[in-house]
């Protein structure tokens, strides 16, 4: 008789609840998105919608209508009454017993999350230390999938050393991202980041980042850097979509600048906030 | 509130059954491991229980008790009664509502099936074809984690194809190994395969392959070999718990030998057989 085991306990195959046998449990296989809403609306919804596509496509995941997960987002939103809260979802490829090669046919499941923000203020009122993690991830960072066991051991070994975040560095000895945000370094009147290739993931902060740092006068450079460089810059910080933009003031345990969130990352903040409302 | 969705049904979130917030759910923060019997045989148990071990250990999970994953194991191939049976588990690190950073005192997760393996002695007999994929998996490949999505994505492109396996092939042009097998040429009295390194999982079965080539009287060389080389081998085979040693007939549609299953290929297989009676 096939069987399953839970814990300790046997459970005939044929009872068992299919959650069990998601192809993301498994493998890992499905693709996500994380939103969030500034006081009661939601920031650049069509934006990660697009994203998701993008994510469904490049693991072949189809047949998912993306104005039902729209109205599936909003009506979880509502639901919900959260003025400032974190909406996660992601979609994984069904449940079916495991088999690397998957079932045409196979039917997706959903799964979201809304809940409240946390109170990130004293973060970027004091900056953030971050430290440094190699980048074991796979060669499609690009995607945002749920393969996400580098960015759990990078970000927990940060939270060790008192950091609250990791950042990637490559075989190469350069940086490629934050184990949740885009990296930024300010160096006179330039933001650097590095490119968009398969190895990043096309943050979408990122990109209101940049936008800012257009408004603001800013020159982009959109060139990897070294450990080294990031030491040696003016000021330093990380963009996410749950806590845009924050200032890093120590990186491997080095001071940045004077020790606290620079004047451009200030200015890049407020210029942030204002496309939010 | 805080609300979770299923599908199109909103859930409060205390009402969700921690199985939708397992960390493997999110991360595929876990580690597995697939294991077969022989005519009621058990094979290779103490190995695979060393390796899971060491994948538990490489991803900081711990608190596992190994004898009682063995005794679980016991418990449930005696419950299912099948003779030639895959086992199948994984532990996870356990429920909690996503966040990167893993909670001290998360209790793990275990899962366990066993079910009938499939009858390979087609395979055997003719042979399989096989397609190169780009190895697009993480840099800890030696770790046997729930981070799959490179192994399906490659697997179901091979399928399409008419394939039984897909060969991952690294940027430098070479071959790591399969999807979910062991990659080996023959050439002359020599097996040739990839050393073992971070990039390659230390399969048992490959193991148990170079042991039977060193009692055939061949010599064995821990080499990559690139695909050109690959198609001008002798031989080609595969080596995987679940089928053991299985002979490669094509590769990325170019025949190898005459097409057939070579001579050490069935030697190998006979020897390995030897193992596990």
């Amino acid at each position: 008789m096939q069987i399953a085991m839970l814990q300790d306990r046997i459970v005939p195959a044929g009872e068992l609840d299919p959650v069990y046998l998601d192809r993301a449990m498994f493998f890992g296989d499905g693709v996500y998105e994380v939103m969030r809403s500034y006081e009661g609306k939601i920031f650049a919804l069509e934006e990660h919608l697009e994203r998701f596509a993008n994510s469904l496509s490049a693991i072949e995941l189809t047949g998912i209508n993306l104005d039902e997960i729209r109205s599936r987002v909003l009506r979880a939103f509502d639901a919900a009454g959260i003025a400032n809260a974190m909406i996660y979802f992601h979609i994984t490829r069904g449940s079916e017993p495991r088999n690397r090669v998957w079932d045409v046919g196979l039917k997706p499941n959903f799964f979201l999350t809304v809940s409240e923000l946390g109170d990130s203020s004293q973060d970027k009122a004091k900056g953030i230390a971050v430290s440094t993690f190699p980048d074991w991830r796979w060669k499609r960072c690009d995607i945002k999938s749920l393969n996400l066991l580098p960015n759990v051991l990078a970000s927990t070994a940060a939270a060790r050393k008192g950091c609250a975040e990791a950042i990637f560095v490559d075989e190469a000895g350069l940086i490629t991202e934050g184990a949740g945000s885009a990296f930024f370094a300010i160096r006179g009147q330039t933001l650097q980041t590095a490119p968009l290739t398969a190895n990043i993931l096309p943050s979408i902060t990122r990109e209101f980042t940049i936008k800012a740092a257009r408004n603001i006068g800013l020159k982009i450079v959109e060139e990897s850097l070294t450990s080294e460089q990031a030491v040696g810059a003016d000021e330093l910080l990380v963009a996410s979509t749950t806590k845009d933009i924050t200032g890093v003031v120590r990186f491997d345990d080095k001071p940045i600048g004077d020790g606290k969130p620079g004047k451009y990352t200030r200015l890049l903040s407020e210029e942030f906030r204002s496309f939010t409302v």
